[in-house]
């Protein structure tokens, strides 16, 4: 992400971050994520809002963030990620603040992290393109829980829930920004609910950072309680290799009329 | 809500609408979804995000607002109230839509509402100000779970629950930006924790609508599971009379340092 000042900047999506052609939503706000850090100069998103808007392809991308407020402790900014044609690809909403600061706050953890398998135990995130050597999966490793991968070969498991584990496939380690795109990285929890739909665009999703991930493997796991009114959510929560609670998603998706 | 043209509004934040003094969050949410129900001329919020920049007083407020995207089903416009100083006070992205499109989508609910005892078997929301005369109380009636109403008594319940009937003191029926205002009505699910903490003031707020409600009182109820990192998020789901689900909301609030 290179500034090219009055707020705006200029960016790629690489060959690779695509699944079918459309670049994954993930990887596109740790695009425009990466813009509002470096818009607010503050290292960390603390709630990062998106809306996604048209799909992104492989290619350059301009974003305009715009800093709405800048107080003690949060910068709060806007943003939109822009295809080079200027159509908008998403818009964002976030604060931006630093996990340097020590907290010294009360704490109450009411679950822990997902149980899985060991990572060598568990099963590889299917291919969804046909030309696996430019697929996502080249780029994030991705382990699904055996129980939650059923849907991959036509035996769903019932249940709209998928946990796994999650790291960069070169072994770069996370930081929050990387966390995003573990919060949009794994198959839709309605893949393995027996209905009669599969494919639901995300309209919004909403990160919530609790702070920065230490290097390792990170435990993911997403649920969906409520599809109903045309829309469902997908909440997720991602712990990092310490055990440690990092970050909460929650999305809103279209169910597409059967 | 009065337009001003070139996407401003004028709005007041009435009287009444406060807690000690500050405006209620979901009241001053409300004013700035009815600015962008204007700026998109679509009447229902879908998902609507919004960030907490400072404190609303009573008075004279104005909304910017600009749509981001005119889609064929949904709008995605961002705003700003500010106050009369022109202070930013809360800054908005939300996608706005119809829900007079009848929806012939799957349907999957995993949860019921909340089991409650008749209002007249629950506990008035207590009051906060010294004055009652002029408080919140006198906007909305609400009715607390007495299993969860402990901690207005100095007795909480030590699980981060709060569960209650939510409406309009004047008996208007609520349309989904009412609904926006029932999901940042109740008090703070921490107050039953028995955490060193009480205020925990709201840094961000997204809810998601899934359909407008039925005449008659709500059924809400707000969680908490993560208190870390010196944040908290809190989820609440508000289901409407007839036993639908209408709204979730999951705002991520600050844990004071003890």
């Amino acid at each position: 992400v290179r500034p090219l000042g009055d707020g705006r900047f200029e960016a790629a999506v690489a060959p690779g971050w695509d699944i079918g052609g459309n670049a994954n939503g993930g990887y596109l706000l740790a695009i425009g994520a990466r813009a509002l850090v470096a818009a607010t100069g503050r290292p960390d998103p603390v709630t990062l809002t998106a809306h996604y808007l048209s799909p992104g392809k492989v290619g350059p991308v301009t974003v305009d963030a715009e800093v709405v407020k800048a107080g003690k402790r949060f910068t709060t900014a806007t943003g939109t990620v822009r295809a080079a044609d200027g159509r908008p690809v998403i818009t964002m909403l976030g604060a931006f603040s630093s996990f340097d600061e020590p907290v010294d706050a009360p704490e109450l953890v009411d679950a822990g992290p997902p149980e899985l398998p060991d990572p060598d135990e568990c099963t590889w995130l299917p291919s969804t393109t046909a030309d696996p050597a430019s697929s996502f999966r080249r780029m994030v490793d991705l382990r699904l829980h055996p129980d939650d991968a059923g849907f991959a070969t036509g035996d769903p498991s019932g249940n709209p829930l998928v946990r796994g584990w999650f790291r960069l496939r070169d072994g770069e380690p996370l930081d929050p920004i990387g966390l995003i795109l573990a919060t949009d990285a794994f198959p839709p929890t309605v893949f393995n609910a027996r209905l009669p739909t599969a494919w639901t665009p995300t309209l919004e999703l909403t990160c919530h950072l609790r702070g920065r991930p230490v290097p390792g493997w990170l435990r993911c796991a997403f649920s969906t309680r409520f599809v109903t009114g045309g829309f469902l959510e997908e909440d997720g929560v991602v712990w990092d290799a310490s055990g440690r609670l990092v970050a909460q998603s929650r999305q809103l998706a279209l169910v597409p009329r059967s």
